[in-house]
């Protein structure tokens, strides 16, 4: 295939030599001028996918000496393959994933129907005394339930398609013994407290009538400790020093599964392939605690657990979607055969809070992390998302759900501290690349400091207590990202970030949109390096049209906190 | 495992935790105090070595935010898990390699025996006329046979010996049709052009009696295609468009190994282990080509490959080596259970040779490379340094061979152009981490621009052409080495990093050595952060004593080129 390398005017490169890793070896080859456009060069070069995965780098020659280009940006002296570029030959995720507007819906809290009030309390569950009871962290918190149902979301779809997101993402619908369900008691059937296997039914023809997607989420790291399998098959661990069994985090009621034998892959295969099939028809799973799935001790098959997923979701529909929970890093997990993209909390939600968190947080760090979270500046911001993104294939990138929080983590609204801060970051989720998921009730400027307090049922009796302006600058920033190519599929350029500013570059084959986002005033600001001679006209944020000068450069007011956006006519 | 933090007094740290990565998924735990030691806080911390392979990494609370370190320093935003320490469970390099000092030796071009001048020339060789004749570069370069044998390798030890060095790299003793011999015709005998078997085991028993290794080098990504499996054996790729055989970078004399049965395995595992045996006794073995063994198109059993060999040279002998050529990129296949180290090409030999070139550099690149050997500051060295070293285990790099050219590359004395220069260089071959490799002829100033013109004859008969205050340097280093524990197992800090010149400590828990490099006058520069008032005796390149002030600071005269080496009494 062809590669090709853009080079502005003006930097002194000459020569442009590619370096690919062909069987394990580096190989060179050298570019060729393509053509000359708006002022840069265009060089071209072939890549062969020999191996099924590829990874290639540049080598510059310029006027002040030689440059390496990765992923991770130019180098003068030499640099480990870790952010080469990657050609990846695998199947890609589904080409409608790149287009999505993922919102998360924890089915508990989001809407109860008539039927909801009628069914049992579970033994296990304590109810909430009503649907507006104040959520209370604590060793009870997972037992509260609101009474939330599946037709009770069904209901609720038209608030959904205002909002412009596309695909609903449920975590689990399975029975289980806690309001959150993390602790499957059986894969085969939808919790009769949600409303049964109907109920997913009814949902998702309500859904197919809006065009919206619908994607389930599925442990496959433990179960709960009453899914008959804990009774019934060997495939757990058990080697405790007492002789009893592993579990996820320590926590006894999550037994670990053992991914040793081939019984639990064929059931597994059949659980993906359930769900996916008529008449639920999800568009793929959300994996829950990917990261640790089939990994204990010296075993380690998770990369074939998420190959044998992967084509378990293929051969049920070959549009399927399947993304990794990732607390960390995942990128040693990605670009192969098996998840097609990640919760990007490393590489996006993280360097966005760094970036944004308001005077107090008022909660324990993030995902059990120690210390309080940092105020870092937009270079930091910048510096983790390219690192983390130099590591993974911009495809994976792309595909991975970029997420301000969810119903692991503080709202995004009690990280910033108010709604204007909420904006910046909503205006990040939107224009930066990759999947936006919404957490339900963010749009609304729902509160919470930990993850059982985000866990809040949604205020539809209360709209007085909507924060409509946070509301409408959802929709409106989706609006933009559906209207715009640049946003969903461009590439992406930074331009500048320094403290309380960045502004990045998206550049489609159709369009070229300047984004800034600035968390506080900051002065004006010169800008280098935009295609030249311009007035850029502004598409979101209400600011003056944007004259770039002959040398690509600019001054923009430094005023904030705001979001702009402007395109090249 | 207990691990420590050691933090300098004044930074302002005043909470140390440690993350580490179990089954997947991230772990904190917080440090405590465990003891003041001049100065500095040691903090402790426990780390359980639940699978094979433990990355972690430490979050320091301090005055000034927070910060996390990893193997690649401190950031204050986060970073990928790619640089995090490891905490490796497999079985380690034996400890000898961590000790060694290894000489390199291609048995053409090192030493004739009266016997060599009487054996038959193949059909594929072309005498050359003389010991003297120099190397000519070119297609038929191969084919020139000097007539160096085992038995003249024998004759020569005591310059070995004298050297300092302790093991003897061969390059192939096996038939073929070249002089460099990686075109094996066969696995199960030593060459009869180089004596034959009887003439391993005398080179075997002569190096015994002089306490040295022999270290031997085996291809397993192809053969030669006079070996009889070529013919005889279904192990090779026949995928070319018009059915013939794969080779190495189409070089067709080289078919490629097909590793997918089990019974080239099998035929390895007894060629790993013969030679292994007596009366040969090899110490170990350096995997030529190891990058691209096994791994073709969508065929990858690299990894079971590297930990096959292994596993035969553990069970041959426990305290065997295993060293994997790699040109490019080890990284991502180290700390494994396969090979123990590699040749370090890429965060060795670059960047010292990119600090220490020369006006001119009179070849083509390195390994193949377009575009001219940059020349770049120390900073730059010390950045590829820590880039590659911060991606593999520590032990990994202590147990790679550190090499400033090797018969596949020029000579270092001709990248860098005179005697003062290469002294700089092989200072840092030997005061820095891993194991220093000397290609044979190095320590003569021997000369050469590309990797067959660097294959020069040893010139035993011209003692007049050796540059012996090379040979003088390369002694007193490799002496210096071997009477610092410091420099053979102590860790690594780098003080300064400028220009011109280089300053780094090496510690253990026995020494504290000071050591600089300056490759040209840099003027006086002032160090910090230096173990606080003390006067430090020079140990090597005879400068004054140094003085430490009271606030861990010096200033040294920067004068170059020179090599200079300070131990804390």
């Amino acid at each position: 295939m062809s590669v090709f390398v853009r080079v502005p005017r003006g930097t002194g490169v000459s020569r442009v030599h590619m370096r690919w890793v062909r069987d394990g070896e580096p190989v060179f080859t050298s570019l060729k001028v393509d053509r000359q456009q708006n002022g840069d060069t265009w060089w071209r070069g072939e890549l062969e996918a020999h191996n099924p995965v590829t990874r290639y780098r540049f080598l510059l020659g310029t006027t002040s000496g030689v440059r390496w280009l990765t992923a991770f940006g130019l180098t003068a002296y030499d640099v480990p393959d870790s952010t080469d570029f990657q050609l990846v030959a695998y199947p890609p995720a589904p080409a409608w994933a790149r287009d999505a507007v993922v919102y998360q819906i924890f089915p508990d809290r989001y809407a109860r129907s008539p039927g909801a009030d009628v069914r049992e309390t579970p033994d296990w569950a304590v109810r909430a005394s009503s649907w507006d009871e104040p959520v209370t962290p604590g060793p009870d918190a997972t037992r509260v339930v609101h009474g939330g149902d599946l037709d009770g979301i069904a209901r609720r779809l038209d608030h959904v398609t205002a909002l412009g997101a596309d695909t609903v993402y449920l975590t689990p619908f399975f029975p289980a013994r806690s309001n959150h369900r993390y602790d499957a008691a059986a894969f085969d059937r939808v919790d009769p407290l949600l409303g049964g296997d109907r109920a997913l039914e009814r949902l998702s023809s309500a859904a197919r009538e809006r065009g919206l997607r619908l994607i389930g989420d599925l442990t496959t790291n433990h179960t709960g400790d009453t899914h008959p399998w804990f009774a019934e098959r060997p495939d757990f661990y058990y080697s405790k020093p007492d002789g009893g069994h592993v579990s996820w985090l320590d926590v006894p009621s999550l037994p670990k599964l053992n991914w040793s034998g081939p019984e639990l892959r064929h059931e597994f295969r059949a659980i993906v392939q359930k769900w996916l099939a008529e008449p639920y028809g999800l568009s793929g799973w959300r994996i829950d605690v990917a990261n640790m799935t089939a990994r204990f001790g010296a075993d380690d098959w998770n990369h074939e657990v998420a190959a044998l997923l992967c084509r378990a979701v293929l051969d049920a529909r070959p549009d399927g979607l399947l993304i990794a929970e990732h607390g960390h890093d995942a990128t040693g997990d990605l670009d192969r055969d098996g998840w097609h993209g990640t919760m990007n909390y490393a590489g996006f939600t993280r360097p966005v809070w760094c970036w944004l968190r308001g005077e107090s947080v008022p909660f324990d760090g993030f995902l059990g992390r120690p210390e309080d979270l940092p105020l870092l500046g937009a270079e930091s911001l910048v510096a983790t998302m390219t690192a983390f993104g130099s590591q993974m294939s911009w495809r994976s990138w792309e595909a991975s759900w970029q997420l301000l929080g969810s119903h692991d983590t503080a709202r995004i609204r009690t990280v910033v501290g108010d709604s204007e801060r909420q904006h910046v970051a909503a205006g990040l989720l939107f224009t930066l690349p990759g999947t936006p998921m919404v957490f339900a009730g963010d749009e609304l400027g729902l509160t919470g400091g930990g993850n059982e307090s985000a866990r809040v049922p949604m205020p539809w009796n209360r709209p007085d207590t909507w924060d409509t302006t946070t509301l409408g600058r959802y929709r409106d920033l989706i609006a933009l990202r559906k209207s715009a190519p640049a946003l969903r599929r461009g590439g992406l350029r930074w331009v500048h970030a320094d403290g309380d500013i960045v502004v990045f570059l998206r550049e489609s084959t159709e369009q070229t949109l300047l984004v800034l986002a600035a968390r506080a005033p900051a002065g004006q600001i010169r800008l280098a390096g935009l295609p030249a001679q311009a007035v850029l006209e502004n598409l979101y944020g209400g600011a003056q049209p944007l004259h770039i000068e002959s040398d690509g450069s600019t001054v923009i007011d430094g005023y904030g906190p705001t979001v702009q956006v402007w395109a090249l006519p």
